[in-house]
């Protein structure tokens, strides 16, 4: 592919080693056409050589240019290889260190850790994950709490340009002065959070979808669930189908709030997790557990799921949002056996209107304004803690790896040499036709052995304490993941209002339309930093539970251990 | 030196890989004049290359048979590599893996552990250990328990002809047809033995020498000390003389019996240690601490000499031969400051008629017989039973080096950068900017403090527990390093037994004097099999003691670890 052209459709500039602006219209000479994780390699028109996003450019074949967007469609495989990137710091360009920049949204979705399939009825089996169709059987409907396409008396259409003050959504489409961001794709025009600021978004809130913000202790939080409930994820099953030619496994969910258990296999979480994240765009939905194309039916790849789905079903459940909405309702309480109602649910939700730049329409904000630098600083001081804390997730995960690894293989071993060497001894000795020896010859074999199951008790450990941190570092790396996306949309929202006064001031804009696109703000800005404050809680609780118990189990360990020694020591009494 | 040759001497069967044999009076090419350990490389006259005994041939140089023996004497330097190279598999010939081979005396000496200094006033000062002269200081006399050059009127005469019933030494000396083993320096004929079982030993034996040998429990045994007592080895002071020239290390040694501390110096342990080598042909006389070129004044070192000095003198005060001994006593009880007293004892030690072949005449053994047979397959079990033990102890020692040094190094690090990471993350979570979070970020922290210190106790542990160990089996290995010499004295006497009975039976010998040579037998096998008995009670003590006590140090460190974590979890319970 030497000599491979593409014109640049956007500007470009880079932010991070390795990188190399580019300028609309540019044509730049590429290494390959293939794009690694998003990003071309190529040679800009004053010979600067280094990556831009794939998206931003067009390649030229044939004189004919094609889209190269059309080509960088979503490889599971490809993408899913980014989140071990994270951790073996690569050299891909990062927003804060272990975040990608933003780069057009496709390559966005690329970085996610846990790729989504399309959710379409059509691709549905698509599923690499497993390929066979759902098991699903017709039987009794049994809906979610809320049938979200029923636009009946209790809906309402509301529209973002009716919330600013006496202000007219037309004007403000037609005088879009502070305008649409054609620069680029930007998570902040994709999420719909552009749309909803210009005050362009519109639907039907029913008064179920309604989504609280109040005032809490620590400032705007979410409103708490008022029906708290649990989910336990049990009873993995393999199951097959077409004479056995297609095989799943099936996991067994029991909600406490209807205590009926429902069958979902991963691909309806995988499902579910697209819909959560198109829905909403502040609100950092957590990952599910990674795909995985061999070993599906390991007992150790279904119990590390297992434990995987159930942190993640923790996190949708602890999540005052997320726990109520419609589609993950449908998901906890639709019967396995009702497949028209699981497919009534199904395609509600796919059409759910009430996604993107909507679902801003469903926030109920507090009856206060923000000053919006404090919440910009509270962002930018967001932003800072999530680079560390995404820096200290990956070191300490890294470093547990690297102890439990240790504990397998060196500590095992070394342990292990010791009680051989004491075997050894006690062999030795018994050759020495004493019988006065005989008992010493027992406790030193005895200490041997002691020292060799002591090895075998560092090869079972890290199973117990490391691997749950693992998962919880796993699933909070899911969340540091999302936040990237959430704080651009915040800052995007912000950058709208200071251009909207600025044109105010300028005499470009109504100080209505300002004051609507400033409303509009507000309420994403109580959204996030609600989203934010729920993110400390639930990480003070998980990362507090979490080294409870990797503490206790370190000191049930090294008592195990003690109690070994103890029981070879009392072998000296009578020795 | 190409070219080099010489005149074989004795006859040399070769008995391991690497050896050839040579014969009497053939010339054999050297690859070297220098030897290795006691050992030439060379062509025999048929060609064969390999290794032999230095001081079975002769070099011939500038057409004078000069003899290479006057150029072999010990050089302590060289001779210490040895005992480095016993746990490193060297090619050295070995008796038993492990052992050396009996080559003739001289190479015998050199291979031992601790090589000795000659110990006359003249080379007292070319201890390259410490290279000052004695400072002790005329004062008054306070002799050793025994004065052995009193050859009062509880002293006799005997000689070993006497032993014999009937027999008539004169005439066992004449018609010598059992006679000298002229082919070879063995440690038989060096050590003695050989002379007292042809019954070519005599001397004045005084009641105090009397050593009895008596039938216990499990076999043959020396009699107890009926005056036990020990001896600490405290303040290790460095001392200097000649206005700062020269320094040395001085212990206080405090014997039980007597209360009144004396100074010694390391160069005395080794003058002393000569002595008792000399003396005793089949005990085991435990070696001192190994010598040291240089560091010799650090702390680190001096504390490590005092350890091996406390456990040599705690062998020492546990025999019952040795702990009685005049030249022993001498050097625990004469003041340190009556340099006169001193050197009258050093000087009779080193006139001492009873060493050697005149030791076994102080034997008093029990008044019955041993079956030969039986104690040839005791001490073949005994043979079999050291070089089991050598192994295992090469093994015990280098996996508890590797265990302390994996300790120190491995287990340290990783515990440490588990620390790092929880600080780290701490870090990263006081950027969040929530007061809720305070405690849980101290907690955090605490918990990486606590790791860190858990790796300074794996640094600390080693010098608790596996450093004694190591410790005692350097004792252990001095003493199975004694026994190859030991058995091999045992053996000779064995065979002269056989090779009587067979004189005997041809009418070449006397009845009676085989009888001579069988009671003889007799008196060295008591003392050899009591001295087998002695080496297993206090193996059995030491390494019961030692096992216990390095799984107690093991318990404490674990439950410090525990009590460290334990500490840790505490910091959460109000976070």
């Amino acid at each position: 592919m030497a000599g491979l052209r593409a014109r640049v459709l956007y500007d470009f500039t880079s932010e991070n080693p390795g990188e190399i602006s580019v300028k609309e219209n540019e044509i730049v000479t590429l290494y390959s056409e293939q794009d690694i994780e998003g990003w071309l390699e190529g040679l800009n028109s004053t010979g600067q050589r280094g990556l831009f996003p794939a998206s931003y450019v067009e390649i030229l074949k044939n004189q004919t240019a094609s889209s190269y967007n059309n080509s960088s469609s979503v490889d599971a495989h490809q993408s899913s290889q980014r989140v071990n990137n994270i951790s073996a710091g690569s050299y891909t360009s990062t927003f804060a260190s272990g975040f990608p920049a933003p780069p057009p949204l496709q390559q966005q979705q690329q970085q996610q850790s846990y790729p989504a399939s399309q959710g379409s009825d059509d691709d549905w089996d698509d599923d690499w994950d497993d390929s066979s169709t759902v098991a699903d059987e017709p039987g009794v409907t049994r809906g979610g709490l809320h049938d979200f396409e029923n636009n009946g008396p209790n809906t309402y259409r509301v529209s973002t340009s009716s919330m600013a003050r006496g202000g007219n959504a037309q004007q403000a489409k037609s005088s879009a002065t502070v305008g649409r961001n054609l620069n680029r794709f930007s998570t902040f025009v994709k999420s719909g959070g552009e749309a909803f600021v210009l005050g362009e978004a519109s639907g039907f809130v029913k008064d179920g979808d309604k989504i609280c913000v109040v005032m809490g202790q620590y400032g705007p939080e979410w409103q708490e669930n008022p029906y708290p409930f649990l989910c336990t994820i049990d009873d993995p099953t393999k199951q097959t189908k077409f004479k056995g030619m297609k095989s799943y496994i099936s996991y067994k969910l029991t909600p406490t709030h209807t205590q009926n258990p429902v069958n979902r296999r991963y691909k309806h979480f995988d499902w579910l997790y697209t819909r959560l994240v198109e829905k909403f765009p502040v609100i950092s939905v957590p990952h599910i557990p990674e795909k995985q194309a061999t070993g599906r039916f390991e007992e150790d790849f279904i119990s590390k799921r297992r434990k995987g789905l159930i942190w993640w079903m923790n996190h949708m459940t602890s999540h005052p949002v997320l726990a109520r909405c419609d589609v993950f309702q449908h998901f906890l309480t639709c019967s396995s056996t009702d497949e028209k109602s699981w497919k009534q649910g199904k395609r509600k939700a796919e059409k759910d209107e009430m996604v993107g730049a909507n679902f801003f329409l469903t926030i109920s904000p507090p009856n206060s304004s923000l000053d919006f630098q404090e919440v910009e600083s509270k962002i930018d001081g967001f932003k800072g803690f999530t680079k560390k804390m995404d820096d200290s997730v990956i070191q300490v995960n890294a470093t547990l790896n690297e102890f439990a690894r240790k504990q397998i293989t060196g500590f095992k071993k070394e342990y292990q040499k010791v009680g051989q060497a004491f075997k050894y001894l006690s062999q030795a000795f018994e050759l020495d036709q004493q019988t006065y020896s005989a008992s010493l010859n027992h406790a030193i074999a005895y200490t041997g052995e002691a020292y060799e199951a002591i090895g075998d008790y560092f090869v079972e450990q890290p199973k117990q304490d490391v691997d749950p941190v693992m998962d919880l570092l796993a699933l909070y790396q899911g969340h540091l993941a999302n936040y990237p996306d959430i704080i651009h949309v915040q800052k995007g929202a912000l950058t709208k209002v200071k251009e909207s006064q600025k044109h105010v001031e300028e005499g470009k804009m109504e100080r209505q339309q300002a004051e609507g696109i400033a409303e509009r703000c507000n309420i994403i800005s109580f959204a996030t930093l609600a989203e934010i404050q729920h993110f400390h809680q639930i990480r003070v609780r998980d990362f507090k539970a979490q080294m409870q118990h990797y503490l206790q189990q370190q000191i049930s360990f090294f008592q195990k251990v003690t109690g070994k020694l103890e029981e070879a020591l009392r072998q000296y009494d009578n020795a």
